[in-house]
C-alpha cells in the first residue's frame, strides 16, 4: 500500500477530551509513518478541507502533541458544516477531491457527533460516488452522548462529572441557607433532544432527600402541575428543591420551554434561558426565593475536572481510528464496548457508519424513574463509571496550563479558491 | 480564667472555605481545653442562638471536623439576620444574653461578612451594654473581597480561582468555534458592589489578545456605546469576544443593567439576567451569534477547584480568632496581612473591629485600565497569589466526599421560645 498522508478535522461543538483523540490519532499516525505520511488537521473543521487551509501537525513537537491530552476545546478549530447531499451540492466533494488529491491524502479522520457521522459517511463513498480513493473513519464525540452503537461518547463523562459535581456543590450551599433565604435553585445543563447530561446530575444524590430533587429530561413532557406539586414537596420535606433541567425540556406538544426562535447551521433551534423561565415559573405560583445557574460552555469546556475514564477513551477512539484505517477499513467508527462484568470494564469495538449516521440515541425510559423527575438505579449503574477517576492538568500560578499549537498552514497547491 | 463555653455561628452567602476557618476554630478550641469548654455552633447562623438551636461540636470526631477543610457551604446552616441596634431591637440582644447564660458562654466567633462584622461588634459591646462579660471575635469571609483592612477575604481567593479557570476554559471553546459559531460570550459573576470577581477573570489572559477581552465593573458606569465599540473591535481582531460582566454592573444613573425591563420569549421579565440582557443588547444592535453562562452558586461553591492558599488562610484566621480570644481580646477581627517583598507572603493581623463594619472595599480605580473594560498589572500583581495552589478534595467514585456532620442539637435549657 503506498503511503498516504491523513486528514483529521474536529467537527461540531468542542468538548474537554476531544483534543485527546486528536491525540491519539497523531500519536498513533506518526507510529506508523510508513503508511501514514502526514496529517493534516483542518483548520475549523472541515471548512478548512474546503478551503485548502490545512495545519501540518507534523510542525509541532512530541510534546506539544502530548498535551493535547489535557487541553480542552478544538485545537485546531472546528465548525458547525454538514455537507448536503452529492445531488444537492456536488461541488463540494469535487473540491474535497481536489485538495485531497493535492495534498496526497488517502485517511480522513472525522471528529464528531451524529451529524458528523453523517458527513463523514458522505465522504467515505466518495471512492464509488466520484471515483477517489479514500478511507473515511468517524471517531465519536459528542457531549450529548447520543451516538448509537458505541456505550458511550467522549466529552461525555466529563460533561457529566462536571455536572454532579457542580450540582452537589451547589445543592450544599443552598442547604446551607434555606432556612432564610434561597429556597429552589435551578441548574440549566445541555442535552437538546437527549437528557443524558442532565440525568448524569442524579449522581450527586446518594441518599434519600439528597439533590437534585427534581430532573428535568427532554424525554418526559414537562407538565406544570406536577412539577409544581413536586416542587412544593421537595421544600416541605427538605427545606430546598434543587432542580437541574435539560435545556431540551419542552411541553407535550413539543414546544421548548426555552425557545428564542433563533437556529443554528443544521436548523436546530438556539435554546437558552430555561432556569429563568423556570425560576419565573415557580415564583408566580409559589413564591419562593429563588437562584439559577445556567452552565452553558462552562461544563463541556471544564478540563479542570475531566474524567479520567472519558480522556482514555478518547484517547483510545483516536487511536483505534487510524488502526481500523491501516487495517483498510472504510466507513466505520471504533466505539466503547462495556464489559459484561460488574467491575466496570471497556473494551473498543468497530460499528458501521450507516448505522450511526442520524440515528439518535435518547436515554432509555428505564433510566428515568417512573414519575418522570430522577434517575433509576440501572441509570447510575450506567453512568458512574464514566467519570470516574480525576485527569488534572498541569497548573502554573494557580492556572491550567494549556497547549497553544503553532497551528503551521500547509503552503497552497491549489489556485482556485473556495468560497464556504 | 474560669473555663467558658464558645459559641460559633456562619453568617451571611457561604462560600467554598468557610467550614475550613470553621475547622480552624474548633481544632484549635479542642487545643484550649483549659480555658474553652465546648464549642456549640448555632443551627443556620445567629438565629440558632436566638431559638436555643445550638449544635455540640463535640459530638463529631476529630476526622469529621479535620474533613471541613475540605467541605464547601456552611456545615452548621448560615443565614441573612442583621441585628438590628439595641435601641430597637432589645429583645434579641437579651434573648442572646438568656442563652449564652444558660450555656455558660462566653466567647462569641462570628464568621461572616460586612453586615455581620456589624453584628459581631454590637455583640462585642454586650458587656457594656447589658453587663454580660463576652468576648466576641469576628472572622472574616466574604467572597466579595469587600472588607477592609485586611488584604484579602477568605472565600475569594477560590471564586476567584474558578472564575479565572472557567473564562480561560470557555473562551478556548468559543475561540475553537468562532469562525463559523458563536461570536460573542458572556460570563455572569457575582459582585454587587464590588468588581473583585468580574477581576480576578482577567488573570485568564496572559498575552494580548486573551480572553477576557471585556470585564464589566460595578466601579465603572456602563456606557452603551463603548462598549458595542469594544465588543464590535474584539470580534474583528480576535474572531470572537468573551465578556466576564459582574453582576453589579450598572448606568451612570445607578440602576443595574440586570434591572433593564427586558422580557423573555414568554414575555417574563428577566430577573437577575445581566448575561442574557447584555447578549440581547448585542444581538440587536451588532447582529452576533452569542452564548452566556450564569455562574450563580457554582462559583462560591466549587470546592472541587479551591485555592490552596485561600483554604490555608480561612483556617488560620478562624485558629487566630480563638488564640486572639484566649489573649483576652474583644471587638476584633484577625486579618491577612501581605508582606512586602517581591515573593507573596503573608500573615495574621489584628483589625478594630468598630473600623470593618459597614465599610465597603471597592477594586482601586488604579486596579482596572483607563478604558474601564481590564485589570492593570497592578491588579494582576494583587489576585495572582490568591488563586495559587490547588486544594483538591478526596474523591469516591468520581465525586468529591464532603462531610455531613451528625449536627447534634444541645438539649434546651429554657422554657422560653424565640421566634425569629
Amino acid at each position: 500500500m503506498p503511503r498516504k498522508n491523513a486528514f483529521y478535522a474536529q467537527s461540531g461543538g468542542v468538548t474537554a477530551v476531544i483534543n485527546a483523540s486528536a491525540c491519539g490519532v497523531i500519536e498513533t499516525a506518526r507510529q506508523n509513518r510508513k503508511q501514514i505520511g502526514k496529517v493534516y488537521a483542518g483548520r475549523n473543521g472541515i471548512i478548512g478541507a474546503l478551503r485548502e487551509e490545512l495545519i501540518d501537525t507534523n510542525k509541532e513537537s512530541a510534546a506539544a502533541i502530548r498535551k493535547l491530552l489535557t487541553t480542552p476545546a478544538g485545537a485546531f478549530g472546528s465548525c458547525r458544516h454538514k455537507l448536503q447531499s452529492l445531488d444537492k451540492n456536488r461541488a463540494e466533494y469535487e473540491r474535497l477531491i481536489e485538495v485531497f488529491q493535492a495534498h496526497d491524502i488517502g485517511y480522513f479522520f472525522y471528529n464528531g457527533g451524529g451529524d458528523s457521522a453523517d458527513t463523514c459517511l458522505k465522504v467515505s463513498q466518495l471512492s464509488k460516488t466520484l471515483g477517489y480513493p479514500l478511507q473515511a473513519i468517524h471517531v465519536p464525540k459528542t457531549i450529548d452522548n447520543d451516538l448509537p452503537l458505541t456505550d458511550n461518547c467522549p466529552g461525555f463523562g466529563s460533561v457529566a462529572k462536571y455536572v454532579a459535581i457542580s450540582t452537589r456543590e451547589a445543592a450544599m450551599d443552598v442547604a446551607s441557607m434555606c432556612e432564610t433565604s434561597t429556597k429552589v435553585f435551578i441548574l440549566e445543563v445541555m442535552g437538546r433532544h437527549a437528557g443524558w447530561i442532565a440525568g448524569a446530575a442524579g449522581l450527586a444524590a446518594e441518599k434519600t432527600g439528597d439533590a437534585p430533587h427534581i430532573i428535568l429530561f427532554p424525554e418526559i413532557a414537562f407538565d406544570r402541575k406536577k412539577f409544581m406539586t413536586r416542587v412544593q414537596r421537595s421544600v416541605k420535606r427538605h427545606g430546598y428543591c434543587v432542580i437541574v433541567a435539560s435545556e431540551g425540556t419542552r411541553y407535550a406538544d413539543g414546544r421548548f420551554l426555552s425557545e428564542s426562535g433563533l437556529k443554528d447551521a443544521f436548523g436546530h433551534s438556539q435554546l437558552g434561558g430555561l432556569a429563568p423561565a423556570l425560576a419565573q415559573m415557580i415564583k408566580d405560583e409559589l413564591g419562593h426565593k429563588y437562584h439559577w445557574a445556567v452552565a452553558d460552555y462552562l461544563q463541556r469546556s471544564a478540563r479542570h475536572i475531566a474524567s479520567q475514564t472519558d480522556v482514555n477513551q478518547a484517547y483510545a477512539l483516536g487511536k483505534a481510528a487510524v488502526e481500523f484505517a491501516l487495517a483498510g477499513d472504510n466507513a466505520v467508527m471504533p466505539c466503547i464496548v462495556r464489559g459484561k462484568g460488574k467491575r466496570y470494564t471497556w473494551s473498543i469495538g468497530k460499528a458501521a457508519l450507516d448505522k450511526v449516521a442520524n440515528v439518535e440515541k435518547m436515554m432509555p425510559r428505564n433510566y428515568i424513574t417512573r414519575d418522570g423527575f430522577g434517575i433509576t438505579e440501572a441509570a447510575r449503574a450506567y453512568f458512574a463509571p464514566l467519570i470516574a477517576g480525576e485527569a488534572y492538568p498541569i497548573y502554573r500560578q494557580g492556572l491550567p496550563v494549556y497547549v497553544e499549537l503553532k497551528n503551521t498552514l500547509v503552503p497552497r497547491k491549489l489556485k482556485r479558491r473556495f468560497t464556504v
